[in-house]
C-alpha cells in the first residue's frame, strides 16, 4: 500500500468532504424526507422549452455550439444578462460580465484571484458552506461576524477589522449574501448595506456579493444590490441554478472590469471556458423572455411552500424557551434555533432514524458555533412531505434528551 | 481609481493570460489561416446524433438531467468509460473514475490536491501550456527535462531528482503526455514508459498521465498506457474534447481510489458537479456504441490531414540547416524546429502579416527555452488551408532576417 498523504497539498490534507454533499446521499434513502439539500423543485423545470431550445441551437449552430468557446462566455448570453441586471438597477455592460461553470466556480475563482494561505476573509456567521470550502481550499482564515434580523452586524465587523489592523493584518475581502441568505434566510437592511460599503471604502476592501436568490423575492421591498450601489468595490456572483435549473452548471460574475479580467485569466487554467452548448441554449431561452416568466412561476410555488412550512412549524414545533425560526421573504431556506445547550449534530442521528434530514448549523460556521441550529430547505419537498417532515422533526426535538448518542456527522 | 493589485493573491499577480487563448482571438480575423489553436474539426461533430440524444434524455429523464447530480458524475457514464478503458488494457472499475468539467479541470484539481507554493513538479520540455498554467496557479516550481524521439529523457529526469534530493527537495509528481504529446507530437517508447514508472517507484512519486489523444492513433503500435502498467502510482486525465466534441466541457480522471476520492472532495469546492444534462447525453451516445464509430471517422480524417501537412512541409519549407519537424503517429499537433538563433516569437508578427498563425515554442517551456520552435495543429484547417498556410509560413521563414521587429507576443 502506498501512503499518498505526504504528497498532498496542505489544503488537501485538511479537506473534509462537504457535509451537505454527504447528507444529500441520505436523501436518496427511501422514506427519508430531506430538508437538507438546496435543490430546486424539479417539477418546475421547463423541460419542454429546454428541449425546443436544444433542437434550435443544434440545427442552427451545432458546429459552433459543440466547439470550444471564448473564456469570457457567449457574447449574446452576456448581453442578455447585462440587460437583466440593468433592469435591477445595476449599471453594467457585457464587458463587466464573465460566464462561469456554476457560481461555485465563481467562489473558486474568487479564492484563486484573492487568497494566499493565511489571508483573512470576513463573512457573516453563519454563511454559505460552499464558500467556506472554496476559500479554505486556498488557505483562507475566515473570521465570522454575528448576524441579527438586519443581517451582518456591521459595527462588529468594523471592530474586527480594527483589531486585525492593530496586528498589521488587512483582510482580502468581505463575503456577503445580502438577499435571503444561505443558510439563515435573512435579508440585509438598506442601512447595513450602506455600512458594508462604507467599511469597504474606509479600509480599501473589495466586497464579494453572492446573489443566487435575489430574484426569488416573495414579498416586501427589494433593497438595492451592493453591486448596484457601488460598481467599483463589489464583485457579484450569480447562478441559473435557483432561478432556472442547476443541471447546466452555469452562472456568471459581474463587477469592475479589472477584477473580471483577472477572473478570466484564472478561468483559463481552470476549465478554459464554460460549455458553449449550454450557454447557447440559455441564450435562446433568455432572448425569448422565458426566464422572466419562469421566475414568476418559481416565486409563486416557493412562496406557497414557505408559507406552508412556516405554518407547519407553528403547528407542530414544541414550545421550548429559545426555540425559534426565521421568516425569509424569499429564497430557499430558513434557519431554526433550538434552546441553548441542544446539539443538532448529536440530534441528527435521531432525525435520520425518524426519516427526516436537515443540515446541522455548525456546517455554516467558519470558525465554530451554531451547535443549536440547523438549516431547512423549503423548495424541494412537496406540501405533504413538508407537513410530515416538520411533524417528524418536531417529535425528534420534543423527545430529545441530548448528548447521549454518538454523532454520525462530526463537523 | 482603485488599485486592486495589493488585494490579489501571489499567483494572480503573476498570472499572464494564456498565449494560446490570446492567439485564438487572431484566428477570428478574416483571412488568417491558423495552425495555432488545438481545435478539433467541427465538420466532424455528430450534430444529428447529439440532437437525437438530447431529445431522448429530456423526454425520458428531463427532471433528473436538469437537477444537481453527484460530484463523482453520472454512474452510467462512468461505467461506460470503465468498459472503454478496460478494452485499452486498463484494469479499472467506475469507482476509480471521476467525471470532470474538461480535462483542464482535471489539471486544476491535480494542482489543488498536490501542490503547495514552491512544490516541485517534473515535466518534459516542451509540455502542455494548460498544465503549466494550472500548476503555476498553485505556485508550482516546474522543472523540465528534454525530450528526444522516444519522449522524455528519463536518465536526465532521474539526475534532476537526485539533484533535488541532495538539496532535501522531493518533487510532488511527474507530469507526462505519453501519446502524441502536446505540443511535440512525440510518443513515448515502451522502454521510457517503464523507466518513468521505475523512477516513480524508486523515489515514491505519483505520475500524472495526461491522455487526451491516445485514442487517435493513425498508424503503428499502441504502447500500453502508464495507468495500464501501474494502477497504484498513476492518475490519468482524459477528455471528450478531442475524441468527440469540446462544447460539453466533459472529461474524466481515473486512478487509485484514494487519489480519486481526494479529487472528488476538491471538486466539491470547485463546481459541485459537472453538468448532469451533458453527462446524460454522452451516456446515451456511448451506450449505443457511437463513440467507437466516431473515433474511427476522426482518425481517418486527421490521418489524411497530417499526411497532407507533412507533404506540404516537405514541398514548401526552405532547406535550412537544422530546420525540421516531427512526424506524429496520431493526435493533433506537430512541432517545427528552426535553425538555432531564429526566434519564433519575433517572427510571429511577420507571420500574422502574412495571414498565418502558430503557437510560439516558448509557451510550452515551463522554465525557458524553445525560442526557435513552434507548434502546428493539423486537425482544424481544411486541406486547401493547410497548403496555403504552409506556403505562407515557408515564405515567412525564408525571408526572415531575424531580430529587427518587435514581438507582439512576449512569452
Amino acid at each position: 500500500m502506498i501512503n499518498y498523504e505526504p504528497l498532498f497539498s496542505n489544503s488537501a490534507k485538511g479537506m473534509k468532504r462537504s457535509e451537505i454533499r454527504e447528507l444529500l446521499k441520505l436523501t436518496a434513502r427511501p422514506g427519508i424526507i430531506s430538508f437538507a439539500g438546496g435543490l430546486p423543485a424539479p417539477d418546475l423545470f421547463p423541460v419542454e422549452e429546454i428541449k425546443e431550445m436544444s433542437r434550435i441551437v443544434l440545427e442552427r449552430e451545432g458546429r459552433t455550439a459543440l466547439q470550444y468557446g471564448p473564456t469570457e462566455g457567449d457574447t449574446r448570453l452576456r448581453e442578455e444578462l447585462a440587460k437583466m441586471m440593468q433592469k435591477d438597477g445595476i449599471n453594467i455592460t457585457s464587458n463587466h460580465l464573465l460566464i462561469v461553470t456554476s457560481s461555485q466556480q465563481g467562489l473558486d475563482l474568487t479564492g484563486k484571484v484573492f487568497i494566499d494561505p493565511g489571508d483573512v476573509v470576513l463573512t457573516s456567521r453563519p454563511t454559505y458552506v460552499g464558500a467556506i470550502q472554496a476559500f479554505h481550499a486556498y488557505g483562507a482564515r475566515m473570521i465570522g461576524v454575528e448576524q441579527d434580523e438586519e443581517g451582518t452586524q456591521t459595527a462588529q465587523m468594523e471592530a474586527e477589522i480594527e483589531k486585525l489592523a492593530a496586528k498589521g493584518v488587512k483582510p482580502k475581502f468581505i463575503y456577503e449574501i445580502p438577499d435571503f441568505q444561505n443558510p439563515s434566510g435573512i435579508t440585509m437592511s438598506l442601512k447595513r448595506r450602506q455600512e458594508i460599503l462604507r467599511i469597504a471604502e474606509k479600509y480599501d476592501l473589495v466586497v464579494i456579493e453572492d446573489s443566487p436568490y435575489r430574484q426569488l423575492r416573495f414579498e416586501g421591498k427589494t433593497e438595492p444590490s451592493l453591486l448596484g450601489m457601488n460598481s467599483e468595490r463589489v464583485l457579484g456572483l450569480y447562478t441559473f441554478s435557483k432561478i432556472l435549473l442547476p443541471g447546466f452548471r452555469l452562472g456568471w460574475m459581474a463587477g469592475p472590469n479589472e477584477l473580471i479580467q483577472k477572473a478570466v485569466t484564472a478561468k483559463q487554467s481552470v476549465d478554459l471556458c464554460s460549455p458553449p452548448f449550454n450557454q447557447a441554449i440559455l441564450f435562446e431561452y433568455l432572448s425569448r423572455g422565458l426566464l422572466e416568466k419562469q421566475i414568476k412561476v418559481i416565486i409563486k410555488a416557493y412562496r406557497e411552500k414557505r408559507d406552508f412550512m412556516l405554518a407547519m412549524l407553528g403547528k407542530y414545533m414544541p414550545k421550548l424557551p429559545g426555540l425559534k425560526w426565521t421568516q425569509p421573504q424569499g429564497g430557499l431556506f430558513l434557519w431554526v434555533t433550538l434552546p441553548e445547550g441542544m446539539d443538532t449534530a448529536e440530534m441528527f442521528h435521531s432525525a435520520i432514524e425518524k426519516q427526516v434530514a436537515y443540515v446541522v448549523g455548525t456546517a455554516f460556521y467558519p470558525d465554530g458555533g451554531g451547535r443549536n441550529s440547523f438549516r431547512m430547505n423549503f423548495s424541494y419537498s412537496s406540501m405533504a412531505e413538508i407537513e410530515e417532515g416538520v411533524k417528524r422533526l418536531s417529535e425528534v426535538i420534543s423527545s430529545w434528551k441530548g448528548g447521549r448518542e454518538a454523532s454520525i456527522i462530526t463537523p
